[in-house]
């Protein structure tokens, strides 16, 4: 039981927070990642377990959506009044966005808070498929190293033609890395990019036909589920290797396994799967594969970034200047 | 027992051969790597079991050395006519350098054949300590990601102050890859570079004290055995990195295990061992720490390269023109 100074306190603090901007704090109760420490300094937070639910879900304009949980419109119907949807990641599949737009209603994400942090882990990725840095640990740990004596040799990275899927801001700082490797850059997206002289293909599979590793960074949409497909993975060929940071379902993953068990590619570097935290069993046994639980995106100084977006694009909106990090109707 | 068919061709061979410049080729035989085969389309090789062994040894020029073999002055003794020794390897401690000159015997190394790949290598293991890569495929293998959930964050590399020990050919590489992922470089070496920019520190100890990761990449010298020990741990602090492509005796390897398993330093990536293929046992254990035994050094692209400077020296020697990749007298 509280005592009366606690609950001094917190009468107190609730009067003190009502003077606060008011924000919907969506979080699914299953996921245990939380951002209420970073907002209720700034902001008064509506959950559906509030006493006054009913009326403040009337009234609320601003929604924040914590990691992947999901939002759809029958959460919309219940907030009419919102004009924000601030999401903390930088994909945002699991947010029906177009719904969103079609209220009217904006949408942010996590803007550039990851891009380098999950472009590190990428580039990590690749060293180790190509050079076998975990399988070597692995090698290694189980006393092999005096048994089998020189453990085969991988493969070199200055050269490779690096096909990235994706050319936003991640994508972009993953070539400046590779650059800096002395490989050479190709790309596909949506449209060819402007300012960027790296080779365009406008299909992925000329892209993959034309690339030793395809690196895949692009957002889920309809239109890229299973992007990554057989017609794909046979045009990379049989020493092709495919890291994916993106989403898992960007990737036909059934195939995947397949090809990666026959030997028809040469490996992956997988830190996103279809139905996470499940990895296919087949990968298990697979010393041409790295397993990655969802990780790339984030370090404790990328989630001082992305603290700084969201109460960013939150004050922004409260004070009717422009968001940092808003997606645009298509 | 040979037919006849294959004494003709080894005969036929043998005649062939004898316009070849001869070249003694000293290779353990403990070792398993053998370069034979890339040697004996241009020069004739002279190994102890060869039949007139007691006369070629006294007029031999040219000696190479396969690998990490042993090269002693004993060796020298019984070749009064050597006037070059080619190595294979980028470090030559393995070889009695100063001996050699004494003679006025010439030295040749890998030069920059793998400067590139120990490079990515050493970025990789980076990359790997700092976001836990080849710990949290262990994890994902373990089948922990749906007992344990969200993997703990890792480390970001950008804004890191990465202590480079050893800026030569491959320090160099490390530090053009690091710059893109936005490190800030450091540090040490005999002396301060005149055309580099980076802040040099002429005592390990202080570049420890000032950077968040250190990377040992310089030659095993007297100088340098035991250049990272208890001193330089304690200097570079509880959450610091030490990586290690150079040789195992650069570092005193009982400190850094007591370091490691204390916690009194962040993590290590480990290429290279004391007493390899030994690896200490209190490490195995470790998730801080990527073990890899000794692979930094080559790539199949990389042999190539090797096998180009390895020729391209003995051509030079023998046709008097300026070696490519030659060590001076200190």
């Amino acid at each position: 039981m509280a005592t009366v100074q606690e609950t001094q306190n917190s009468h107190s603090s609730t009067t003190k927070n009502e003077h606060l901007p008011l924000v919907y704090y969506h979080r699914s109760p299953s996921f245990n990642f939380s951002i209420n420490q970073w907002l209720e300094p700034s902001f008064r937070l509506l959950e559906p377990d509030h006493p006054e639910f009913s009326s403040l879900s009337q009234t609320v304009k601003a929604l924040v959506v914590v990691g992947p949980t999901p939002l759809t419109g029958e959460t919309l119907d219940k907030l009419p009044g919102v004009e924000i949807v601030v999401g903390t990641s930088a994909g945002v599949n699991h947010m029906d966005v177009a719904e969103c737009h079609r209220r009217g209603v904006k949408v942010t994400n996590a803007g550039d808070a990851f891009s380098e942090d999950v472009a590190d882990y990428a580039v990590g990725l690749l060293v180790d498929v190509l050079r076998r840095v975990s399988a070597a640990d692995r090698f290694v740990r189980a006393g092999l190293w005096p048994l089998n004596g020189v453990y085969p040799l991988g493969s070199k990275l200055g050269g490779k033609v690096i096909g990235i899927i994706g050319l936003g801001r991640i994508g972009s700082e993953i070539a400046k890395r590779l650059e800096a490797f002395g490989c050479v850059i190709a790309y596909n997206s949506r449209n060819k990019k402007p300012h960027v002289s790296y080779p365009y293909y406008a299909n992925v599979n000329d892209l993959a036909a034309n690339s030793d590793v395809l690196i895949v960074c692009c957002a889920l949409t309809k239109e890229t589920h299973h992007l990554i497909n057989k017609d794909v993975m046979t045009a990379l060929g049989k020493t092709g290797v495919v890291i994916n940071v993106g989403r898992g379902a960007l990737i036909d993953e059934k195939e995947l396994v397949k090809f990666l068990v026959r030997g028809e590619i040469g490996g992956a570097g997988l830190d996103v799967f279809q139905d996470e935290p499940r990895v296919p069993e087949e990968l298990i046994g697979l010393d041409n594969v790295v397993l990655s639980p969802h990780r790339a995106v984030a370090t404790p100084e990328s989630m001082v970034a992305l603290r700084n977006v969201v109460i960013g694009n939150l004050s922004a909106f409260f004070a009717d200047k422009p968001l940092l990090s808003q997606i645009m109707p298509e």
